[in-house]
Order: structure tokens, then sequence, then C-alpha cells
């Protein structure tokens, strides 16, 4: 369900660091928003070092932007993107000063997953397994 | 005025595949959301292998965030997502269960596209007619 | 606090208007948004021709999309988009009629950076300020 995109100049992490940042954004996110790690995506974006500024210079910092749907309660989202960035920070050693976290949403019925519309945040349970059972029938 | 962007591996996607998703998406926001295909803009990022994760793993999603205006109706709008994610499949041939659409929105008066603000939902029709005269003026 | 994510073709934009172009936008959003240039990032996607597409056609748009807090006042919001959408003309040489700006938010609660959630718009200079005093204690 959710897509975390990571934007970098090049070569700042290294093929290890991405995938030990997926799955750490990955635990957390199922963790705290109650969706399977299959539903999870990270996607890396690294661009050359002439492509990316931060006050009009050339500069290095990791900007993570994660979808979410909308309606998850606000402590839960809260809790959310400090974990992220906090695991941002440990896992890449990337200083938090350089660290910019953006969670946006939109509602569930505006995204379609497996063919199906989202479930509304709470609604999950019902939702999987129906996947599960579309899955067995698919066999 | 729409942003379809569109997230793969690289190579998973061949150059007449992009071209006809492209054009798919364009027919169908045109015909749903009533904007002229001009006005739709599909474009890919396609990521080395170890930059695209899923459950933590390297993976090969379809991942399609589309960029609309804030009012359009909601059946419009379920249509719309359900249109995109079905012809998704259809042109490239991945299963629908690695195929994640988003429909994300702001309002039109934060957008500016041929250096108007663009008009709301409904609206579009005199938007369009202003932008006709505006060219005949400036040939 | 905010991401532009400008997206052209490959060698639409040179390294010297990429800088100049982030430099503008920087000054545009730290004036009207009371946000210092340091807190600014302006990132590049320069995509291989067949991977830009207007109408179903190959092209070459220059799409800009700002992620900004959400709560500005309207008119505010409304200078920003129209100030960048001047400068990005202005500074590119490329006709408004293919440049596409738009700003999408979200609350700045569910934003972080530098380890510290980010301020809600008006709040900017206690923000600041904190961030200051924790920098000289790091020293």
């Amino acid at each position: 369900m959710p897509v975390y995109t990571c934007t970098t100049v090049q070569s700042m992490l290294s093929a290890d660091t991405k995938a030990d940042l997926a799955a750490e954004v990955t635990r957390i996110h199922s963790m705290i928003n109650h969706v399977p790690g299959a539903y999870v995506n990270v996607v890396f974006h690294e661009l050359p070092a002439d492509a990316v500024y931060t006050d009009g210079q050339p500069a290095q910092p990791l900007l993570i932007n994660g979808w979410v749907r909308t309606g998850h309660p606000e402590a839960q989202s809260s809790q959310l993107v400090a974990e992220v960035a906090a695991a941002a920070s440990r896992v890449t050693g990337i200083p938090a000063k350089r660290i910019l976290v953006v969670i946006q949403n939109s509602p569930a019925h505006l995204a379609i997953e497996g063919g199906r519309v989202l479930p509304a945040p709470g609604e999950e349970e019902a939702w999987l397994r129906e996947t599960a059972v579309q899955g067995q029938e698919a066999d």
C-alpha cells in the first residue's frame, strides 16, 4: 500500500545501505500501520551531483517522501514519521540535520493494488483475508 | 494538467510499452476528467534493480502515481483509478498484484500551466477557450 | 522544509540553468513562505527522451512539483505558485505553455527535519530559534 521514495545524490548510499533502509522502513511501517510487509514499497532515486540543491547550492540531503492512506490516527502518523526519520539516520549514518521525511496521503479509495481498491485504515484485515481467498482461487 | 509518474526497475518496460501505456493513460484521463490529451503528462522513472524494494527485498512492482486537481466527483475519481489500473496490467502484461495505482490531488488554484492558474473541475471549457484565444493572439 | 522536484528530459537544462533555477526557486520560496534558504530543497529528474510523454507522444515539458506545509494563507500560496512558474520560464527560456507547476502539501506535523517535527506556518521563528540553540549545544 505505501510507497516510500528516497532521494539522494549518487554514491551516497551503498547497495547494502539501501537494502537495510528499505528493510527497516518496511518493518516500521508494517508494525505501526498494520500492513503486511509484502505491501510496503521503498524506492531510491539517486541523482547526479548537479541535480540536488539545498539553499541554492549543490547538496547531499536524504529526502524521504512516504505516501500512505488518509485516515490513520494522528498519534500513529506522528509515530510513523518519527520512527522513519530516526531509522534513516541510524541506518545510513547521515546526520539528522540533512534528513527530511515527509508523509503525504490520499484516501484509500483513490488507490488500487492487486486490482482492488485499498481498504481504509482499520479495515485491512477483511481486505487481506479477501486477497488470500482470491489468491487460492487463482492457484 | 495531470501528471502520471510510473516507477519500475530498468528494462521492465520496452520503449513501445511505455509509449502504449502513456497513450492509454492519456486516453483514459482525457475521457473521464474532461481534459484534452494535450494537457496529460506521463513520465517513467526506470530505476536500477537495487533501488526498488517490496517487503524489504528487491522487487519489480509497477507503481503509478497520478496527480490531479482536487474536486472531481468521487465516482469519476473511482472510475479513473480503476481504469488506469486495468490499463496498466493490460498494456504491460504485469500481473495486477504487482501494480499499485495511487491518485493524489491538490486544489487547481495551486497549479499553473501555460502561465495560467488551472481551472477547477467543471470549469475546463472556459479555460480552454481562453487559452485558444491567447494562442491565436500570440501567432 | 519544502522540496521542489523538477522533471525534464535529459539535456534540456544545462548544469548552470539547473543551479540558476534552484537558486531562484529557493529565493522565492524563502521570501514568500518565511523559511531560510537553508531549508529549501530543489531536485532535478532528467529522464530519457522515451520516458516523458504529453498527449501520448514523446515531449519536453518542464514539470515542477513543490511540496510545502499545509496552512499557508491562500494568497501566499497563489503568489508562490505564480512566482515559481514565472521564474521557471524566465530562467530556463522554456515557453510557459510547456511548463506545469503544482504545489502539494501535507500537515507540518507529518514531516521531520533535523530530527524535529516541522513548525506549522507562522510558527517558524520559534522553531528556528530552538534549532540554533541545539546547534550551539552540539558544537
